[in-house]
């Protein structure tokens, strides 16, 4: 097996997908000169020119052999179906030790395609818990990770190098590592990300039904309806692949909202401001204390 | 019939309720100097001297005969159901020709309220488009209404005169108002603030849940769960009253929801990957277009 570079700092790194993960991560690693060479694979001749004029990476190509040539680690910034496809692609591709990270939003699917991957490689499930409801490299920036949980998810065959220099990778980016097995990331994000994206799409929909009769009621929308439904703008055919790899748990989470939401409206349909007053209380203290971890937040 | 003041520099106004809505506006009208005195009527002492020594007010008091003395204008800043119960004590207290407006988030209860008020008063509902999760005199702020839509339902009684120095308030902090019946505005509030609201406590309650088994998921929550769950951190008592003062129009929004979010959850049971796909492309076309009136947005 070829020996392979244990630093950050010795890597060429090769970014598959230049989209908002992809190339924000690209930026980062070109402007703080975290690596020896930064390539970027874009899937679109447009989007892979303006990555290299605004120096977001120091060589883009469309084409994936020309952009894993001799990279020692290569990250998948595609959508998750996308993803699962690329590494079947790319097994019999890199070379002997190359280290293979990707950034999709649910974990078991992808490690399932990393654990078929030829033997001498060193694939590692990871996911920032990072992103914006916009998308694409024009919602690129520097520095989104900074303060950012970012999961790692290695496989039994991940070396304690490969492992490190993820690590590295992350922290020098400004992410907080954390270990995690895929089928609990999963049923995490189930609860924190991909239900709240079905409920906003679902306010959307309701919102449009009542803006039939009355129009004005998109002039009137304001603070609750703004963030409440921030997420439904997220790209769908991102969120098809998320919800379509994680339905079970996806599902569960569903009808745990659906039990608390119907509760809620079966006390008010009674009246029963006391039930109603406990209920609402018990959230409002829970979200009145909770911070995100970007934010300096603890664990509840 | 006494003659008031036609014009808001001429204005004695006292406002009842110093919480984030009622200081805020006294911030504004101190600030600016836009009326004649501005009077604070607090529950609570210590915010009555709060909000004198912040120079929020020019005068405070927690007595409301002695706050109303002498006003011209009279805004009530508590929650919906107080500002009933202050409308039925205040009526037979205010000199005929004095204006009433008040700042609660349905309209329909408190529009009765006013029309049972005494013939020469002149009450005009209001319903200022502005808030955040955090309440109370120290989440006030001067600017508030800074581009917010500004609901006014002046009743039937309501003479030229008062609904223009209503329209004249609004206008000099900053907000744009819109005169609505208090039927429609219920109906409409009830989609874009109320549901949204139980949709957030709901969604607490299901990351509490998960919580349980895995407390690492509120350290691992972000921006999704972030902002579709912030209005649940809202007042409580505020909201208590405002869902059981609109129930009928919360109970119809909450039935639409749920038909949206029911049909997302049984295409994606169903693995029906194409209608699920056109569904979310139509709440992402609708969100990403979207923008609220308070950065220029237009009626959808």
């Amino acid at each position: 097996m070829t020996m392979r570079p244990k630093r950050l700092a010795d890597c060429r790194v090769t970014v598959i997908g230049l989209g908002l993960m992809g190339a924000s991560l690209c930026m980062d690693l070109v402007q703080r000169r975290l690596c020896r060479e930064v390539r970027g694979v874009a899937r679109r001749v447009d989007t892979a020119l303006r990555a290299f004029f605004a120096h977001a990476v120091d060589q883009a190509t469309t084409d994936l052999d020309t952009g894993i040539t001799g990279a020692d680690l290569v990250v998948l910034a595609t959508p998750v179906r996308t993803i699962v496809a690329l590494l079947e692609e790319l097994g019999p591709k890199l070379w002997p030790g190359t280290v293979i990270l990707d950034m999709g939003s649910t974990k078991q699917a992808i490690c399932q395609a990393m654990e078929r991957m030829p033997a001498g490689l060193q694939p590692i499930g990871s996911h920032p818990m990072a992103g914006k409801e916009r998308s694409g490299f024009t919602a690129a920036e520097p520095g989104l990770y900074q303060g950012a949980p970012w999961i790692l998810s290695p496989l039994e065959r991940t070396t304690p190098q490969a492992l490190a220099l993820a690590q590295e990778l992350v922290e020098a980016v400004g992410g907080r590592p954390m270990v995690l097995d895929p089928e609990r990331h999963d049923r995490m994000v189930a609860a924190i990300s991909h239900l709240p994206f079905l409920l906003a799409s679902s306010l959307v929909h309701t919102v449009a039904d009542a803006a039939v009769s009355d129009p004005q009621v998109w002039t009137l929308a304001a603070g609750g309806f703004r963030d409440t439904s921030r997420v439904a703008a997220s790209d769908t055919q991102m969120f098809l692949d998320i919800l379509m790899t994680n339905r079970e748990a996806v599902l569960d989470q569903l009808d745990t909202f659906q039990r608390h939401l119907q509760e809620l409206q079966r006390l008010l349909a009674a009246g029963d401001e006391a039930s109603l007053h406990t209920k609402l209380a018990r959230s409002q203290a829970l979200r009145a204390r909770w911070r995100p971890m970007s934010e300096g937040g603890d664990p509840g």
